[in-house]
């Protein structure tokens, strides 16, 4: 079961986003398979999305598209078939989503973007795709964001929406934001799609450059298996119906209060990710301080928070310790002095001097190890740099889920 | 259990080598877990050693013994307790080893390599394995090399033990090892214990080219769950009984001839350490070919062998193959062109173009996935280089001995 996370209850709606959803029998019968994110005219779009050399064909179409800069319509997501590993046939697949719901809405084909999350090497049912689209079109109203995140799920168990309100210069800005993914998360990012929508008005350059450090600071900070999907995406939408004026300059005030808002967003459905994470039972904050720099402390966050025999030891709250200091110590940082660091489990202090520290007793590190939440927090002490990641546990659950995940 | 691997039935003893082993109580009553390797005078040996930060205190008084260069008489070696992360006491319990040792076989305690496997952070019970010791100087004899593999096995089903003879020049020259892991393995390495010996006489340069070429076409060429150890070793003796001359040019037939011998027999120990890796049902060996040069094969190689979510596909015969392809997109190779590889289970052609190949039959791969040793083949077709690893799959069993291993 999701580690502290309960179902969404309640998502605002963002003024100029209508989202409509259908029961396509892409995978299976009788589940909402098939989302439409429909815009308003002159809504900005931008995103980030895998890096992943075998980049699925709905990623490679929505790039295009972007790039044609024609002006974004609508949004087109099925789950239960991820279009990755086609080839040839499912850019042409991913085309004709397009095309066919451009025909509904009466845009050009260039104006849709495709997104898919599934299973990779099995050929996109667009036929059924196409069936379902009118019932998800009709469906479309703003108020729909929780429907929608629950279109969206793969292995999740739990959707995940938040909603955000902040006052900007005195106006109120929503920012709204929708996710799924549990496995195969990792940064540069995961089987994990996310949408997030603002009704204020951002240019476009400021718009990139707001999804790209809200993904640095979010979903590019979790880890479940270390695996990076062929489809991930992170989607941005600002349409411009608040009150406040376009925000286009990258430094100024209104600039970071939004960032910051959008941030918040995509931290807490990055979070979500890892606490409905393929059969976690425990949500791990990594924090490496007093690093030379971030991308060091990174590596030996990531170091630990990839690392099985770790995450295996969470999984049975044994605080077998030393793994962690294992972890630390391939982590690749060369010149890293053992002996000058601290290894911290929430407050208790485990390791300092290279080995165990004299005031650790066993108990204090059970009691931590038993907590559903628990911080590994690491201090370098050779520099200022930090960097936060969030990780789960590694169960029987997360083997039994990924071996069985077809059938 | 073990996957296609029987215990060995016999191991040539190496003359000028006695091995020794004794119940010391170290971690468990009534079993081996302490062994003594003595070597004539004039031996000679070289190692290879974790590159773990966090290196334990054995393996960083074993270099400091090596590096004096008195000659080397003896290595003990403990099960039940790393000693690593154990700080300063850490190095005082690993010399008082040696120490103990020395004044049993009447030698300097530098002149004793000392090595642990087993449990991190720790205190090294040091008067337990002192007390062991004389029993173990008692047992020493030239023909007890299985026993010797059974006494270095810490999660290990079976124990590792593998001989060849070879003729060099019509002189018949004996190589025989033991290793022990089974988890926590990793290039550089693993914990991972392997001691090979030979009759042969080896310049110490020569021995300690020798052991790292050896070591990077076997032990660093498997993975079982990505992590790396505070403890692995890989020693290479060379005793001079027999009656070849002194291999002491880098590139001489003989020096080739006794590499290969060598060589063969690191290859089949690294490969039982992946058959009898912690729950494995199936042995995987993934070549890559036809890379621009062997770091990206080895890179790409790496990618699929550690995937959780491949290994666990694996484990469940499920021929879920878009998450190799997936592997191979993220490996960090980023001028990989996918469309132009080809993927190929045992010898079905699984993937071209970009995606599922044509003439793919699902039935095809399902056969191939039951089996119990299976290769997988990635050819790029951008170069000449290529590289092999071994792996194995991931099970519940996996997750249940790292869940209870302390206890």
């Amino acid at each position: 079961m999701p580690v502290n996370l309960n179902p969404p209850v309640a998502a605002l709606p963002v003024a100029g986003v209508k989202l409509g959803t259908a029961k396509a029998g892409i995978k299976r019968e009788n589940r909402r398979d098939l989302l439409v994110i429909g815009l308003c005219e002159g809504a900005a779009v931008a995103g980030v999305f895998t890096k992943n050399r075998f980049c699925a064909a709905p990623v490679i179409v929505a790039k295009q598209h972007l790039a044609e800069n024609q002006g974004i319509r609508a949004l087109v997501v099925n789950t239960g078939n991820a279009n990755a590993g086609t080839g040839e046939q499912g850019l042409k697949d991913a085309r004709e989503t397009c095309a066919a719901l451009a025909g509904l809405i009466n845009c050009n084909a260039s104006q849709i973007l495709p997104f898919s999350t599934g299973v990779i090497m099995e050929p996109l049912p667009v036929a059924k795709i196409a069936a379902g689209l009118p019932s998800a079109v009709a469906d479309m109203v703003e108020d729909n964001w929780l429907n929608a995140a629950e279109a969206i799920m793969t292995t999740d168990i739990v959707a995940k929406a938040v909603s955000k309100q902040v006052a900007i210069d005195g106006v109120s800005v929503t920012v709204t934001g929708i996710a799924k993914g549990s496995g195969m998360i990792h940064p540069n990012m995961a089987t994990m799609l996310g949408y997030i929508a603002t009704d204020a008005a951002i240019s476009q350059p400021l718009l990139q450059k707001m999804v790209s450090e809200a993904a640095n600071r979010s979903f590019n900070c979790i880890t479940v298996d270390g695996d990076t999907s062929t489809n991930d995406a992170l989607m941005l939408i600002a349409t411009g119906k608040s009150m406040l004026p376009e925000v286009n300059v990258a430094d100024s005030k209104n600039y970071h209060a939004l960032l910051d808002a959008i941030t918040k967003v995509a931290i807490l459905l990055a979070q979500a990710i890892v606490r409905d994470g393929e059969g976690a039972t425990k949500f791990i904050t990594v924090e490496i301080e007093g690093g030379r720099d971030e991308a060091e402390c990174r590596k030996i966050g990531y170091a630990i928070a990839h690392s099985p025999l770790v995450k295996t030891a969470f999984f049975a709250s044994d605080p077998n310790l030393g793994r962690i200091l294992a972890a630390i110590g391939y982590a690749g940082v060369d010149d890293l002095d053992v002996a000058t660091l601290k290894l911290y489990l929430d407050d208790v202090l485990v390791a300092e001097n290279g080995g165990r520290a004299a005031s650790y007793k066993e108990e204090d590190g059970q009691r931590v190890m038993k907590q559903s939440d628990i911080t590994i927090r690491v201090a370098l002490n050779r520099g200022s740099a930090n960097a936060t990641l969030w990780t789960c546990d590694f169960s029987y659950d997360y083997v039994k889920i990924n071996a069985s995940y077809r059938s």
